[in-house]
């Protein structure tokens, strides 16, 4: 990806709010590392399915997995063409109208085909950027997959090139004529918040919340 | 909706862990209404395509609204079949094993095709669905919508009568095999924070932040 050269698929460019369009890598990939659904779009039998999914990144990749008998990863895997979308909610604005009420978000979209992972090691290594995304540091501990685990799933990558993202940040954009009502506007910042680490009942006494769930922040 | 009955479409039976299905409006209603963005699939030039957009529930319908303009409620108005999900993120779910890693989450999809609501009363009852969703109490003190945005806007209705929600709780569901490993195993909880409100520069002094921003919680 150019930095911020506008995209040549005319799918990509922003159109509603051209300003809030960003096509650089740096922008798209910040999005993607923060989030952590996917909302993955496929067509299914001339319907529209969106399904929420994990992901992670490697460098211009998305990676993608699901039980090889899933109707998404079976789809995709036939070389479907694929929306993957992600966004993150970043508040509330209020306007002095209703009208101009809005959120403020990142999002971003990937357009494309995903292919099928078959060689051993990528998959092996698609499986853990999902985990490291998730949790990072988690794969050095965590039992790595056994070949049953392997057999059962389905990975698929999906390249970048076809991406692009749009922020909107900010307070309310109002008309002029709504300034002097006397009513509250401004934003209410929102983000995901991490309450307390919750143990599984088998963890032996001796084995302690890591650092990096302890001390998690995004 | 009946309470609990399995959907007579297909589609919207849950088949990736039965178990997590539920198809009782109540559950359906209530993440409807915790969520703040849906993710809006459709189907353009054969390509599916997703995008983040706000919404309102009014009983058994969703309101979505965007510019009269806008390519996905261009298609949308002309009967192309939509499916829209909103997914809670609840949680990071830890297992022994990278494969068991997984999300607490709560998702409903909503499947069908939207109607354009061209009666200027139920239009503008619409958009108040939408404010009021992101913030109970708001359309009772900003203006309401002006002939000129109404007329720049399209609103849709979409019946709820086939939608699903899919429903991630508890710990990690590790092999047994994986129990004795000395390493942590659990959840990490997550849920939408919200800050401090920033009010827009030109408000005046003697406007205070409204009790429906200063408490806000969902």
């Amino acid at each position: 990806m150019q930095s911020r050269a506008l995209p040549s698929s005319p799918r990509l460019r922003v159109r509603r709010h051209p300003e809030r369009g960003a096509y650089d890598a740096q922008t798209v990939h910040a999005i993607l590392d923060e989030a952590m659904i996917a909302h993955v779009g496929f067509i299914d039998d001339q319907t529209p399915v969106v399904i929420p999914a994990a992901y992670g990144r490697d460098g211009d990749n998305l990676y993608l997995h699901g039980s090889a008998v899933a109707l998404w990863s079976k789809r995709m895997a036939e070389g479907a063409p694929v929306c993957v979308t992600v966004t993150l909610f970043d508040g509330l604005v209020l306007a002095r109208s209703t009208f101009k009420h809005s959120m403020n978000y990142r999002s971003v979209m990937v357009f494309g085909t995903a292919q099928l992972v078959s060689e051993r090691e990528e998959k092996l290594h698609g499986l853990e950027c999902i985990v490291e995304h998730l949790v990072p540091g988690r794969s050095r501990e965590a039992r790595p997959p056994n070949e049953k685990e392997l057999t059962g799933t389905s990975v698929l990558r999906l390249s970048l090139s076809q991406s692009s993202a749009k922020v909107r940040s900010g307070g309310p954009l109002d008309d002029e004529d709504d300034f002097a009502r006397p009513v509250w506007a401004g934003v209410l910042p929102a983000s995901i918040g991490y309450g307390t680490p919750i143990p599984d009942a088998l963890v032996p006494p001796i084995v302690n919340v890591p650092d990096y769930i302890s001390l998690y922040d995004r």
